[in-house]
């Protein structure tokens, strides 16, 4: 398919993708407000920025437009996902639940923007980035406005689990499939990899170890 | 009012706001250098991304034209922030009034920045982000960039002081109001708020608290 | 020249300079992660990161096409410099050739990012700053990221030589220089500068010291 083709391919194959992707995100932003004994005001502003923070800097790298701008369900979402994070009982997110809706919005996602990179006239290479960058980035921004050290500094299989994801489906793309079959068989590759260096630790090696 | 006569309704009666946030913001962003004892390259540095960081990252995501590449006016005043804040004796920002002119700044400029973002399309939920981010976004980046607790970490009503200001901006337009008017009376709204918040030191109250 | 003549110089004059800095900062980029015993996923986003940082913000603020997303030889510049820093032994960066290295790319990189900057319609002034920014963010986000103080936090003349470089070509653009020139005599008096830095410790004075 050609970038236009692709365009219109990406609307309702993989709408829900995004929603998705932006709870899950916004949640976990949300979530380490919470940790850090924030008031609601830094739960809003945490679930905003995790929520769309990748998607948005991946819309104004390949001259969309910033996906939330013009509607307002987006940002309502990351509202929502604040105040259910403020107001549930703490103990309710204890436990892997969390880790596990991530792994599924960072396998989703990235496969989502990688598509939309090809969608937009990216290519292959940069196409991958744009994926990885609209999974990783939120929680990226969110890190280092909290203070903590980001994920990337982690030797966790995480950056990794995105980049599969992002680059499967670039290949199947090319390779001729459908993008929501090529989307989905790299989302659940991405899944698979997440999930057993969540389950099993599993790690990359760090340099000069 | 409708996007295009919002954008002509902005330009006489809000000009002046612009360009009082950008002094006002870029005059911190130099004070913060002078406290971490800088050299007046990085003076200059932290009051342009001070002044305009906000108003930048809202013009991107609108997708509007950058508002100082154009024109010579606005990087010369951080410039000349940069420049007071270097050369006149410290002793003279001791005290309350920097805190006071930053309320005014915060005030205005989210109401402002509400006001942009609904006149280049944005719907309203994002708007008000829009008036919140060119409000808090440049100081945001500079206390990152000093490796200082972001404002957004500290329970002070100064982020909510900005959605106050942003929203009525928002509520007002959309109840019928003009534009002028409509960021006047929300702009005094939010600074009340902030006001309040720096005389009686009144906070939000903190996650488990 | 007016922008549309700069905009047609441009390309063959200066487009070595492009993938020089892109080269020089990616592999600046994955000799902090090798530093800080990251992954090669990690080696690979630094890389990026500090490699096309500068000139994409560039691009966003002047409204250009970022110039890495439609062709892959810049992402894949940044995957070798990543690869060579990773697999090559560590003893082989010691000493003092990749801040000469970097000392080149500042200096020429803050030339091409001020004649970008103009010839796509900068003022004069925000020319001077795309420069600086083409040289010196993609560092100062690799250095947030990684949690280190930023070159813009030390006294050492760096931000300043790219300053000097970014204005002279400004000015002898202004002065009727062909572009090329122009950006080789302010390449080279930002180098000199650098290099004095690098080779005598040359500082600027901190405030109140």
């Amino acid at each position: 398919m050609n970038p236009p083709e692709l365009r219109e391919a990406i609307g309702p194959a993989l709408a829900f993708v995004d929603l998705l992707g932006i709870a899950v995100f916004a949640f976990s932003g949300a979530l380490l407000a919470a940790e850090k004994r924030q008031t609601l005001v830094t739960f809003i502003f945490f679930a905003v920025v995790t929520g769309v923070g990748g998607g948005t800097v991946r819309d104004l790298l390949i001259g969309a437009p910033v996906f939330w701008i013009h509607r307002n369900s987006v940002i309502f979402i990351c509202l929502a996902a604040a105040l259910i994070a403020w107001a549930a009982p703490s103990g309710l997110w204890k436990g892997r639940a969390l880790v596990w809706a991530d792994a599924v919005g960072l396998a989703a996602y990235s496969a989502y923007g990688a598509a939309k990179g090809l969608a937009f006239g990216a290519a292959p290479l940069p196409a991958i980035g744009m994926g990885v960058l609209t999974a990783c980035l939120g929680g990226i921004i969110r890190d280092v406005l909290a203070g903590e050290p980001s994920i990337l500094m982690r030797a966790e299989l995480y950056v990794t689990a995105a980049a599969l994801s992002a680059a499967l489906t670039v290949a199947l793309i090319a390779a001729g499939l459908p993008m929501a079959l090529a989307a989905g068989i790299a989302a659940a590759a991405g899944f698979a990899l997440r999930g057993g260096a969540i389950r099993y630790g599993w790690r990359l090696p760090s340099y000069g170890r």
